[in-house]
């Protein structure tokens, strides 16, 4: 049995990134950029006005003749004299024998006669040609995560498909007898199957779509080719139950039957102790407990960051915030616990009911306190560590 | 021309929320219930072994006969002697004339014999019929956002389907003749355009995918007939430019002409000031500025609480967090303005390069830095209200 902060060096140490895809900008909100990029274009690609008004060259006249309009997607090709100004509207071209550009509102017009009422200085209200960028220009780092404002920049350089790490596909494979899909009748001794939609769910708030369910009964042999089929196919696996030391807790062996190297079993941790982490090649296998809880717990604190590990984040962890807990707490198990628990501002307060089978505590937590093993008690208003969801 | 605080209250005050559709909860993550859903069932559905190990009767007996096996998922209906004991499983139904479960690590087991090294209390071990929750009781109130804790509660209990607000249908209508897409070559004079994707990609992020993007160059006509269309077929329009004052900016008009009620247009601040705010019966529309930096901000501070209250979200505006900023900053405009920022733990640094033309500072910064048009000066290591992206 390892401590928390160990299992957590051994799965960064662990994985590797995915392989390198080349994706549309259009469909890369929250992908990782694999290798930089570079501007192909100067952005503005020309001298473009910033104000709707009239483009002139700066001198002492302060009266024009105007010779001709700039919308924005023209291009003025003729020549300019300096008694003569174009009239121009935001964004557009400004044309190459002018230099300044007047604010409408700072001018009196008659017919084709320009008066200048306030003279801006020479070059005002003109962006220069690459202001924002030039050509060659790096745009975006690799390891960039791509937000709504980066698919913005890439597309308005015209880019239209980038370099990043794909995303994996996860086979989430539930085990248990006992086990009913909801919809049905609930036979006596039986419960409905709730992880795997609970963890479908969370693999989706971290952008994994590609998700397949698959369901095995507490068989080895059945457990040891439902293991088999989800290896050869996926690059994840996440598999929930089975996993504990009942007689009927085929999962560990048939993951080795299958060739995958334990990493760490066992967690000195609660709740989410029996968690098993384990790597065939490229491939990367989470036993995660049963019990809703304890399986959401182990998601969120070990899976999640192996997840963004593979995807190319850089920060792979949940951010920890410091909030003062409400009230004392002892920790006399001399495990790490994950409590689940409600924090505003300020404060935070452990939620009741902490059990591993109840969920519906989880439900309404917005972050787990973490209570390291070495910790045996916490004063009221004390700091703690919380990793916040979301 | 109105303040920042009024337009966010015109909006909320102008939108409803968005018709009651009924979803599978496999599908229901983001969503925000629309009524109260109560238990159908109790959970545990029995009385559940917590343990793996040996259920029996409390007594003076320490030693037993083992009898039977409960796995997870079977049911075991036959009598349970003081003196016996049946072998259970983590999970498994609890005989009825059980009462306690003893963990296997207390126990020696000889063939059929089993004897108790350690006695647990009566009842230990064992979680009762419905101590999660009962049959009829409230699971989650009206108004919850569902997340992946909540998806697996729901399926626990068996639930498959749940009322929720349904998500706006939104149209992205992008206007301006200076306008080439990403990929073609680029004509003097022209850009790429790029809002379309930056607000596709941005609508994502509150989990809207249902998007279209339409493309009408500068004319009135036209702007008229596609802004007409936009309004028959979704539920919310957002335009992209041509909301100025230029003379090919139809985008105003066009929406007046198709009945569309102006809540607001302009306001006190920048970038982003020429926004329009408008409905139509229950269509929404936003006229947001062309500048990608002015749009995105615009689409971040009023578009996306819109969107929120739609959606039947109660927190509809981004979360506002205070941090100490780095350097002194004076506010000569009399408007609010929101600054491109990056924040860490204890501080905020006002990023270079704010032009409302200027989308790489957006793509690494992590928020905007709130400065009411009122507030002339910050000092440094002052506090801020900054409103942070994600």
């Amino acid at each position: 049995m390892i401590q928390v902060a160990e299992a957590l060096n051994i799965i960064a140490e662990n994985i590797s990134k995915m392989p390198i895809v080349k994706i549309k900008v259009s469909k890369s909100l929250g992908y990782v950029l694999a290798e930089a990029v570079y501007s192909p274009i100067h952005m503005p690609p020309f001298r473009q006005s910033a104000m709707d008004g009239y483009a002139f060259t700066h001198s002492d006249l302060k009266q024009f003749e105007v010779v001709n309009t700039s919308q924005a997607g023209d291009f003025l090709d003729e020549k300019i004299e300096k008694n003569q100004a174009v009239r121009i509207f935001t964004g557009a071209f400004v044309p190459d024998d002018t230099d300044t550009v007047v604010m409408q509102e700072h001018t009196r017009r008659t017919d084709h006669l320009l008066q200048i009422e306030k003279m801006p200085v020479a070059g005002a209200n003109v962006r220069e040609k690459g202001e924002q960028i030039k050509k060659g220009e790096l745009v975006f780092d690799a390891g960039t995560v791509i937000s709504p404002a980066a698919v913005g920049f890439l597309a308005c350089l015209g880019i239209t498909k980038i370099k990043v790490y794909d995303k994996p596909k996860v086979a989430i494979l539930v085990t248990g007898n006992e086990l009913v899909p909801a919809g049905k009748k609930l036979p006596k001794g039986k419960i409905y199957e709730s992880n795997s939609l609970m963890i479908e769910a969370a693999l989706k708030t971290v952008g994994i779509k590609k998700t397949s369910i698959f369901k095995v009964k507490d068989s080895l042999k059945k457990t040891i080719l439902s293991v088999e089929s989800c290896l050869a196919n996926f690059d994840v696996v996440l598999i929930s139950g089975g996993i504990s030391v009942g007689d009927y807790d085929y999962v560990k062996e048939a993951l080795l039957k299958n060739g995958v190297t334990e990493l760490f079993y066992k967690i000195n941790q609660k709740p989410g102790k029996p968690l098993f982490f384990g790597t065939k090649e490229n491939k990367i296998v989470f036993a995660l407990p049963g019990n809703p809880a304890s399986s959401l717990t182990c998601f969120y604190v070990y899976t999640l960051p192996a997840l963004k590990k593979l995807m190319g984040f850089d920060i792979i962890y949940l951010q920890e915030i410091k909030r003062k807990i409400n009230t004392p707490f002892k920790n006399t198990s001399g495990k790490t616990l994950f409590l689940k628990a409600l924090y505003d501002d300020d404060n935070v307060t452990v939620l009741e009911s902490q059990s591993s089978a109840m969920l519906n505590t989880f439900a309404v937590a917005n972050g787990l306190i973490v209570v390291p093993h070495y910790v045996t008690a916490i004063e009221a208003q004390e700091e703690v560590v919380i990793l916040p969801f979301n």
